[in-house]
């Protein structure tokens, strides 16, 4: 690593760069990005989901939020890079930590394929973008995936979509709309792929314009049946393809007034719109808020993937006790494989939606755990198995995380999980008036920790897709202010939890469904409807700590779970199951 | 008020205005205008204390918010001028209106002195700035007071004070400040007068440069001796008196940059600031957020202020109690003049800190009841009363709502009494992680009331000046997604409520002061203490909705007010609070 880092120190000395920035995002300012992306990884070893980069002469940083800096620790251990944390009260962003090393006059150089043109545009002195920076230095690099293409029928055609999109435009006086965002291209045109692990999605950009529809997408000749098929489908659409490199003849070709979306508009292409003089409408994209409100068929869609996720997860944790008790030697990485063995029976399960968290011990004390493929650790009686993951489905997409006592739990233990699903249940039970935002709801899960001082550093929850990223915005329950309300249809995690360095952790995760509640007086209301369907272990909670309306907010989840999932189980899984969701007296 | 609105019109037609916004502020955009600047219930007859208007050739409205809407539907009656509803979801804000109406071609006329420069800047077209507009049709307008100004003893001296605002202008590499909002200048000099009604300010403009501070406060020729003596102690401070008018030479005269917030700047002196090429830094006055924080001897002066109004509201509640079950006649008029009285009766009081909301039945369903001076309703059994209002001390500023039943209450009066309780102490219960915003936690008041689909259309807590505003930023605790985070030393009100109309009204509230509470693995901790010394009526709850950690909250302060204030009461009345705060059980 330290090799690399030198080698990008010799450009830089020899171009005169003050710093380069590099992020872990991709053109689409994707969360998950494709291999060909992970340049942050490959710079500095670390692995986490989240973290940027800055290369000085005499420092290099790596920015990253609470969720890994115990993982970033561990890995940047050796290597020279400091961690900038984020997320807590002292932070400093990159662009202010830019500006207290050069002031205004640093020379700043990134690759502008991968740097959102909002971020660009927040750094200190001059910005200087040299696309696939790491080009020269990267020699086996991968190349732009391109995976099977395949239609999906959520219930809204092509043609609704893109009438409504139409009208926004006008509204917007504006001539075409660019989307940048892949989750919002897929949804747009109701196609998915396989082109980034975990997340159906096709790289690619849509241009929409008043009359036509043009798809920059190929990146070599196409051969597949699938992808063939979908493109005759989409051209008999009047969607036009184009090669994806094509992108960057449309500031020279696009005549009139464009939309975008500086957000996941990267900062390359943003520049050429404006050195090309395209006259801009910045916003945020429609589409995000319109795709995070499920219609009824994509409702529908959800239940059922959690119905079968459900089975899966109740397979998996009869499977995992029986084992366990017999003693036979299961390690977090056997579980892993085990549960994605599990899900992939299940008759629309195409993959998993992320890359399952499997952790025993202290292990589950790192919200975002790796789980090690080789000399994982066993899990044994004396400790709580933390089992966070998800499936994507044809029918939607599922993410759920467990926490199951082995042998006796410590008074902590106890006590962490009972706290934690507090939380949980104060979340799910909650009745709030129609235009809430979720920030607004984020204490509830948080308030039976914060009475005993105790905390996560995580958001409670964040939107799920259908059928698409296991994260979507816009609206999400998390301490950050945003203002987007929550709305029926809406699909969001509640997941809080506990962290023990070097001892334990707790999550609890559900999906839930945004749904109306009525009208009082007072106004209109909305509610939660839990979509997961799994037992949660009632050993190892101390009764004591709930109050009578959450025994019975459980004792009737439980009793749901059972009655719903018994049916689909074998015999001895469902007596099992019968057992395990016995309702419990306060 | 329609002939107003008429003269007013002729003048726009004579002068080719397409409109002309009202506001109900003042040149320091205070909340609470003095009589010279009560425009908006001159011109309307609406007398609420936030309300706007605007008048076009059609058209006359009256924008204000939720807490007003009952209140101007009456005032407004038969005027003409239409209600703008704010705060509700659907709102048209003025400058989105008047965009509605006339694009980016109106001709807007505004009072500059009266519209803050942020909010001018905000309205669309060409604005005009006619300082005292109304000054052509309004013969009798009231002058600007002028008020005896003493000097107080917070605990830290102006010099301290303009050391630390010195620092500040270094680090923004500003040569000087321009105070403009009444309570910084207040609390900056540590003067007070009575200018503005239930507020302990004077009408001014303070200048402080690197060198010099210059105090813009004379209206006329002072005569009385305690100015005067204020004068002499300023003076040998090196505070430079000049008079108030003479502001309008400051953007003449001021050399070098200079520090303004245009959130209390008035737009006429912004524009001239501007005009004369004044360099201007732009931002939020640091003197708000440092006020807010309360030292220990403003602490201890609270404490002090609350203890003397304590006394003062138990007399009151034992005078009310006693007097309506002997059939007395008592109107809510002759309870908020009794009220009072027993304040002037404590040794620090100074004066009511707003105007008292005293109100019986229905009316209490307006959460900003005004008790007419004549034909008020009477008091008498079968009902519920609410009584929110506050007191001026020397030693600090108090504001307590009590809700008292007369009569058995029916199930709904005891239902909402017993819930918005619930969030009262919910929040009163609160511990919080450093940096946690108000807003964060204002759901958790609510939640009781959601939970059964009730709910507030008002915030559920402000700040609270030291013998300054009641009402005080940068803090709050509402809907509204205010980032400025909590810190020890702040006080907020805790006053949930309950309005139904036609029928009653509930509101419960107390001070609270934010103090720290330790630190644990999970990061440092910040809880709430009552300040508010007065009992909770117990007979009117409906304790199986309470929790045990509720009763024992509620018992343990209802203990607490007895223990400090029987010591100070006559002996039938510390009797009577001995009865009305024995624990109850759950």
């Amino acid at each position: 690593m330290q090799e690399r880092i030198e080698m990008l120190r010799a450009l830089m000395r020899a171009k005169g760069w003050d710093a380069v920035v590099v992020t872990g995002s991709d053109p689409h300012q994707s969360e998950y990005p494709a291999e060909r992306w992970k340049q942050v990884p490959w710079l500095s070893g670390f692995t986490g989901e989240a973290g940027d980069l800055v290369v000085t002469a005499d420092h290099a940083g790596l920015w990253t939020d609470t969720r890994y800096f115990i993982q970033a620790e561990q890995q940047l251990a050796g290597t020279g890079i400091a961690l900038h944390k984020m997320r807590v009260p002292e932070q400093v962003p990159i662009p202010a930590w830019l500006e207290g090393q050069f002031g205004s006059d640093g020379l700043i150089a990134v690759d502008g394929l991968c740097v959102g043109a909002d971020f660009a545009q927040s750094l200190p002195g001059t910005v200087i973008s040299i696309p696939d920076l790491l080009d020269r230095f990267w020699e086996d690099r991968p190349a732009i995936p391109q995976t099977p293409i395949f239609t999906v029928d959520p219930g809204q055609s092509r043609r609704e979509k893109l009438e409504w999109l139409r009208a926004f435009l006008l509204e917007q006086d504006c001539d075409g709309i660019l989307l940048t965002a892949l989750d919002e291209i897929a949804w747009m045109l109701n196609v998915r792929a396989s082109d980034i692990e975990y997340n159906p999605l096709v790289i690619s950009y849509l241009l929409i314009t008043r009359s036509e529809v043009v798809w920059y997408v190929l990146k070599d000749e196409v051969e597949d049946p699938e992808s063939r098929a979908t493109f005759s489908i989409l051209e008999a659409d009047g969607v036009q393809l184009r090669p994806y490199a094509d992108i960057y003849y449309l500031p020279s070709e696009f005549q009139g007034r464009l939309f975008v979306d500086a957000s996941t508009l990267n900062y390359q292409l943003y520049s050429a719109l404006v050195a090309a003089s395209v006259p801009l409408g910045e916003g945020t994209s429609p589409v995000g808020l319109r795709k995070a409100v499920k219609n009824p068929r994509e409702v529908a869609g959800m239940r059922e993937a959690h119905l079968q996720d459900g089975v899966a997860m109740e397979r998996f944790l009869y499977w995992l006790e029986k084992s366990v008790e017999a003693g036979r030697e299961i390690t977090e990485w056997d579980a892993a494989v085990k549960l994605g063995q599990l899900r992939a029976d299940q008759k629309d399960y195409l993959g998993d939606s992320f890359e399952t968290i499997s952790a025993f011990g202290p292990g589950a004390a790192l919200p975002h755990y790796i789980t090690p493929h080789d000399r994982a650790p066993v899990i044994r009686e004396g400790g709580l198995y933390l089992c966070d993951s998800g499936g994507q489905y044809g029918c939607g997409t599922t993410d759920i995380t467990r926490t199951v006592p082995f042998g006796r739990c410590s008074a902590l233990e106890r006590e962490d999980y009972t706290l934690v699903l507090k939380g949980h249940i104060a979340l799910a039970m909650a009745v709030f008036p129609e235009g809430t935002p979720g920030c607004r709801l984020d204490a509830l899960a948080r308030e039976p920790l914060w009475r005993s001082k105790r905390n996560f550093g995580h958001g409670t929850g964040h939107g799920v897709g259908w059928f698409l990223g296991v994260h979507e915005g816009p609206q999400d329950i998390r301490q950050n202010l945003n203002p987007t309300p929550l709305q029926p249809g809406m699909v969001v995690s509640d997941e809080p939890g506990i962290y023990r360095e070097g001892r334990h952790g707790v999550r609890h995760e559900n999906l839930l469904l945004c749904v109306e509640a009525g009208e009082t007086e007072f106004g209109r209301w909305l509610a939660f409807e839990p979509l997961t369907l799994c037992h949660f272990e009632t050993d190892a909670l101390q009764l004591s700590l709930l109050d009578r309306d959450e025994i019975d907010w459980l004792n009737a989840y439980q009793e749901r779970v059972y009655r719903t999932l018994s049916p689909l189980l074998p015999r001895e899984i469902a007596e099992w199951l019968r057992d395990k969701t016995q309702a419990i007296c306060g």
